[in-house]
């Protein structure tokens, strides 16, 4: 793959000179200043309201064989570019949701990798990479997720998606936890023969200990673990595991910090309390699973410190630590990992990805890794395709430093929320984020949705979290003028609901 | 796209005559023809053993990512073409295992498709399919994924493998039983707030039947449902869900008919005993999951009449009836879906498939449709790329007429295995298939593993399955005279067994 996925895009980022300024600029937000014109439009053009004619068609027709529910509009992806996504009904926006924050890079022009034989055949042939992989496979993993692997991790094992790589991520807790409290990794006959029915000791009543509003997929080990909405758990059989509180903490954060330090030593409290108790009833923790922000549950932060004692009560108590960063990660907050925000050169033992990565996965610690084969295993154990793709998109965060460029932009995004915060008290509060990985909170949901609604039919396309927030997922190449361009309308929609 | 994915292997194929004699036939087979050359290779090719210095050091690189305990060997996938797979020393094998039964058509030699920019933009636009799908995403599910819906189905859920589309389809089935309990669709406050907890009524006892020696994935939901191998359960807490017996047939089927009856309606009765069993544990059975034939257990079959006596059962007690076609799906049979052997109008509420069909997913009866939006739903749900890579292969099945193909190609195989088994009676036994879909019994693990080896030593790489059965699994475009090809390497193998 001599060519880099984006290559057009690269060069024409690369122009750092400002062209234009948008027209209709308003209120709070600089002029909106671009550096892509040849490569992205110059700005949203909405051409009918959301969904359009064309959508509601397809939208019947898709009707006749899913659920539809959900579905918000069908898309024009090869009209789509950089930051803006195009629906069949030529309507383009400014895409600040991502198709649920898993765009990394944001929507290319072309393709020239297509044009290599042999990553066209990477794309034909999809092995069984967990037993007869291609011959680039340890070196693509190299380049792509080796490159950004997490501190004092060198392991790593690739899923189809999320969901997966959390499953595979708590068995893997499951069987290192077994093993030490084995003494051994030999199992006994009654393991063998107990655990072909379902049965203790061969499945032992081991748990994990997530939080409460955090998610963590919607299998039935993962879903077992999440506790953002009842929408996803409702009449599904689950476990009896422990749930903690989340720090419910108040923003911005430096001006909280001792009401914030109190509900988090609060938090952590209740965490040590529930692995003796679970201990106690038969259930041993195995392993906690946190996010680093708690994102679908609503975009709640905690502070470098609660996640230091929460990673030193994993320690204490013999549980692995699992960071899920399949929402946080590929470097929307301005650092890779959410986690290097903490700070420590042993955050985690066990780091799961999807989304931005393009590929699921997690990365481990030596001593997670399953003692024998087929134990972490499926057909494909994810994609060798994605993880070329990973390879490129990598090459342009580095070349175009797009974390330095998410790190401003979200500056900018962010002290233009507390802006707007304080001009509409009693519409917005808690403005919050890392990088331009932001929230914030509307008086209530039906506000909220009614604001979603309005921005989308002015162009500007957000998403929701929790009971009543806003979460704000751009790509990473959404830069300070788009932070503007997106501002501008955010102000003239929250003015007609104050 | 406007070409195909194998165009030339198409226009190879469709020359029906035959050129070569293959050299060496030995003992029990046929001379054997073959009609691709020019696209194929004319027969396997051995430089080194397998895994040779190449595999072995790359090998060694992937054990400092990943545990390697399952790796085979390394593969040129660009080098590999039809039935043939070549791996990096230059090895060049007939496939009869094809990356454990996933690979439709065999390798491709070149790929059209990724000169048409809208099916790249496809590969690499990948959309939050439940939210913002493609603009030709209802076109393509139907070209594809509907244009082969088993009977009484015409809808159907994609998903990124094979065990979140179990995993999916249980949730499903949950979903429906638990409405149907309620007589509505509407949760009490008691169930909403339950569920976020893990706790009854929101998450209800309910249970899925499975059979020992079924397979249906690897993620705690599925897992819970499979009774293969111990060691893809091992140290995994598990629900306490009923487990049937999967009738112990003597093969050839059609010899022991009194006999296998005897042994089918044991079975039954056990699953009409334990369904009643978990509703009075307060455990309700919400469905049925079941292989048409137990693939990874051990090719274990059963009749129609045993399914179809299941399926009644599933009726008369409310549960859903799942057929799991993961490994079925997709041709080898004979038949597009091995349940189609059945002669069933109305065989199942649930299918589900990945594997050859290169996406994962599940088509249900329209009362399985859950009720309302991100109820069966996350970020990817699935891929289109892989929708439209299986729309080609399919057209490819139909107009080689490639069902027709593998059943007169499997006759032939099975006949093989016959004569074999009566030449080798201490060594082979339970020949048994349906239409290359085939396996037979070896005397032991140990004879078992060494054929295996012995096997692939000689070019022909073919896969186990259960205790001590060679399980074969060759693609769509494996003829007749691949399997000429085949039994003389396995009769030359087995001569050094007996």
């Amino acid at each position: 793959m001599a060519t880099s996925l984006l290559s057009r895009q690269l060069v024409l980022s690369l122009q750092q000179n400002l062209r234009l300024t948008a027209p209709g600029c308003r209120y709070v937000s600089k002029a909106a200043a671009k550096t892509q014109m040849e490569f992205e439009y110059d700005g949203p053009s909405m051409k009918t309201e959301v969904p359009g004619p064309r959508s509601k068609e397809l939208t019947k027709q898709l009707g006749e064989i899913q659920n539809v529910g959900a579905i918000n509009f069908f898309c024009n992806y090869e009209e789509s570019r950089g930051n803006y996504l195009v629906d069949v009904d030529g309507n383009r926006m400014l895409d600040v949701y991502t198709q649920i924050s898993s765009i990394p890079i944001g929507y290319p022009a072309e393709f020239p990798m297509f044009t290599s034989f042999s990553s066209q055949s990477a794309f034909v042939n999809r092995p069984a990479l967990g037993i007869m992989p291609p011959e680039n496979f340890p070196e693509k993993l190299a380049e792509s997720l080796l490159s950004v692997a997490p501190s004092g991790m060198s392991r790593v094992q690739t899923m189809a998606c999320g969901s997966c790589s959390n499953e595979n991520a708590y068995k893997a807790m499951f069987i290192w936890y077994r093993n030490k409290e084995r003494g051994h990794n030999i199992p006994s006959d009654e393991d063998v023969s107990s655990c072909m029915i379902n049965q203790s000791p061969g499945c032992p009543d081991f748990s994990i200990l997530s939080f409460m509003g955090g998610f963590h997929g919607r299998t039935m080990g993962c879903l077992a673990t999440t506790h953002s909405k009842a929408i996803h758990k409702l009449d599904v059989p689950s476990f009896d595991w422990p749930i903690a509180p989340f720090p419910k903490l108040k923003y911005p954060l430096e001006e909280f910090t001792r009401e914030n330090a109190q509900e988090e030593a609060r938090c952590l409290e209740e965490v040590e309390d529930l692995i003796v108790q679970w201990r106690q009833k038969g259930r041993p923790v195995a392993g906690i699973v946190i996010e680093p922000i708690q994102a679908e549950g609503g975009d709640n932060h905690a502070t470098p410190d609660f996640f230091k004692k929460l990673r030193n009560i994993a320690h204490k108590h013999g549980s692995a630590f699992h960071v899920d960063e399949v929402q946080t990660g590929g470097g929307a907050t301005g650092k890779f990992w959410a986690h290097e925000h903490w700070g420590m050169d042993d955050p985690a033992d066990i780091v799961s990805f999807s989304k931005k990565m393009l590929t699921g996965g997690f990365y481990h610690k030596d001593e997670l890794q399953a003692d024998k084969a087929y134990r972490i295993f499926n057909t494909w154990m994810g994609d060798p395709s994605k993880n070329l793709f990973l390879a490129e998109v990598l090459n342009v965060i580095r070349r175009e430093n797009l974390l330095e460029e998410v790190t401003r932009s979200g500056k900018t995004l962010l002290q233009g929320l507390y802006q707007l915060q304080d001009q509409y008290p009693n519409l917005l509060s808690s403005a919050r984020g890392q990088g331009t990985f932001c929230a914030i909170d509307i008086r209530d949901d039906a506000t909220r949705n009614s604001i979603l609604l309005k921005a989308r039919d002015k162009g500007v396309l957000l998403g929701g979290c929790g009971d009543r927030s806003i979460r704000f997922r751009p790509a990473l190449v959404f830069k300070e003028y788009h932070v503007h361009m997106f501002l501008n309308v955010f102000s003239d929609v929250l003015a007609e609901h104050n």
